[in-house]
């Protein structure tokens, strides 16, 4: 095409719409003629500056997409599940962050790094974004997976507040207002009296316990038999990503108090031998990965040293005493950055390099 | 023997040792005749109430233990190794909580719900305690174990910071009032900031990364292949415990900003197929297990709401999708009770029960 390409970001003004636009302003390479940003008819007309020029929010609605080619949507999952077709319809290519369309077998579950061969099959005109979850730890799986070939993979997740969106963080905040500087935590439901004091109500919170405090070993909805509804995403969504229809996955999804950065504890087999010192080569040589694995310095990755940064990083890297072929470790993903926006924008980029071609 | 059983408890004044004074005040039964709180010089002279009467703390010196049934020891590895050969040789049996003896093939490694018949063979005159981080979840392991035959186990810590000690919750909760009611969290290094601007060096911190508003992966020292000590002696106590020298162990631990209480991510895999329901069957039948597991009703355990409660609690019971006869669940246990000093406790309440039969 001989015109630049035409970029709509649909959620400008939520949590993740907020990261988008920080990503917008700070990347490098601008393949793009024009931003659209849309958003809920309440927040049309609002201004927001996208690399020195001001853009006006539009309200979501079928005409704003006449003439786009990329639209990335960080909405609802109900939100996307009408719209995103209706910006297929009108030509663009939907680029989704919500759960609506992940598992649908027409649509592909892409991390660049990983699959980004599988952009090119798009029979809805749509491709979906990975949960933050699974998405925190894919760069680190994916790069050891082409070589190694994941067989097995339990992990523990230790979430952060931001995944339940801009609610989640507020609520962690004024739950560590409530709690900074009172010896709480020593007996049983001093933690929910300190929040009661406070005004804070458990049943107003995102979080189905406190979080101050505390780790609440739940996140989404109940699925069938026990599983919780984020702990079926980590399986599922690694499965269609990795490509391997088979692999074996127990996911334990538990919230923790930190504001944004998702970590896992990962228990990964593979098909072949593997060694400590080739899965260090193997991260180092992954542009996206970083390997801060030190014990003896006192290097290793933890979310307040994360937050805020595009890769993911790797530590702790052991293999397994007494499991065969398998590594254990540590990662942390900024789950609004890699873990949703940045991993959105990535795809929207190599789009736009499709269509320059 | 006619005369009744005299209790010692060294290390009194110490962050398990006032634990233990409270469960010396709260039991139902009292078997004992007669109970000495030892302590270090500089600790010797003060008065502590057992049971409405005043104690004088004695200063640590072999006389001490002269005419002791049973000595509970709560103080470093180095002490420990010191003085309960001492104890042992003036005819006291100790009970000890520290890691000098717990690998030592003389010394049983006792739970007395799950291996109380090893408390017999103690040719040292020592018996030991387990870590708080494997004792968190071998009541509800060991009750498993028996009936299905436990072959792998995969876990994932949320361990609290009173784990490293009375300095470990000092500094939990000074970095809790120096992040409490501001808005950190959300850009890489701001807690470092925070806690540096209220005059926390990290330096000076039992942690070797902030606590607050984070997750550290790692507890206690660097041992061969990039292994935590922590995780190791999950294994080797484990496998003690149980009685099964080859059980499959990994664990990865990580310290999470709870005051007290442990947490685990299990994923258990048995010789015998297992079921949910034969799983809940078995936890509702070990009177030391509770079961917390409606997630429907948003109930499952959690830390701040076992802290101080002598059981462990069990939740998020799953039979995992992809491994056969494995179990997936969560399970929280107070680390300074059952972790430590209730444990010590009730083998030494065991021997009580010998002693007068």
């Amino acid at each position: 095409m001989t015109r630049k390409p035409v970029l709509a970001l649909v959620g400008a003004t939520g949590a993740v719409g907020t990261v988008m636009i920080d990503i917008l302003n700070g990347r490098g390479e601008w393949p793009w003629g024009e931003v659209r940003l849309i958003a809920s008819p309440r927040s049309a007309g609002k201004k927001i500056a996208v690399r020195g020029q001001e853009v006006t929010v539009r309200a979501l609605a079928p005409e704003v997409f006449d003439g786009v080619d990329v639209a990335m949507f960080d909405v609802p999952d109900e939100v996307s599940a009408t719209w995103a077709p209706i910006a297929a319809g009108r030509g663009a290519v939907a680029v989704d962050n919500s759960g609506a369309f992940r598992m649908d077998p027409d649509v592909p579950l892409v991390v660049p790094e990983v699959n980004t061969d599988q952009i090119a099959h798009r029979p809805r005109g749509i491709i979906a974004n990975p949960n933050c979850t699974t998405l925190s730890m894919m760069a680190a799986l994916g790069a050891l997976h082409r070589e190694l070939q994941l067989t097995e993979l339990v992990v523990a997740s230790y979430q952060a507040a931001s995944g339940a969106g801009q609610p989640g963080v507020d609520r962690l905040h004024a739950e560590l207002a409530a709690v900074g500087g009172k010896q709480v935590g020593e007996r049983a439901g001093d933690v929910r009296e300190a929040l009661a004091a406070a005004g804070l109500r458990q049943d107003t919170s995102p979080f189905p316990a406190p979080l101050a405090l505390n780790v609440v070993p739940w996140a989404g909805s109940l699925k069938e038999d026990g599983w919780a509804s984020e702990e079926l995403k980590v399986r599922n969504e690694s499965r269609k990503i990795l490509g391997i229809p088979d692999l074996k996955v127990s996911a334990t999804c538990v919230r923790v108090p930190v504001v944004t950065t998702h970590s896992l504890a990962v228990h990964a087999t593979f098909a072949r031998p593997v060694s400590v010192a080739r899965a260090r080569e193997i991260f180092q040589a992954q542009r996206t990965v970083v390997l801060v694995d030190d014990p003896a310095a006192g290097q290793f990755p933890t979310p307040a040293d994360v937050v805020g940064a595009d890769p993911t990083y790797v530590g702790r890297i052991r293999q397994a005493l007494d499991f065969p072929n398998t590594l254990d470790f540590f990662v942390c993903g900024d789950n609004l950055r890699k873990g949703a926006a940045l991993n959105t924008y990535e795809i929207a980029e190599k789009l736009a390099g499709e269509l320059a071609n």
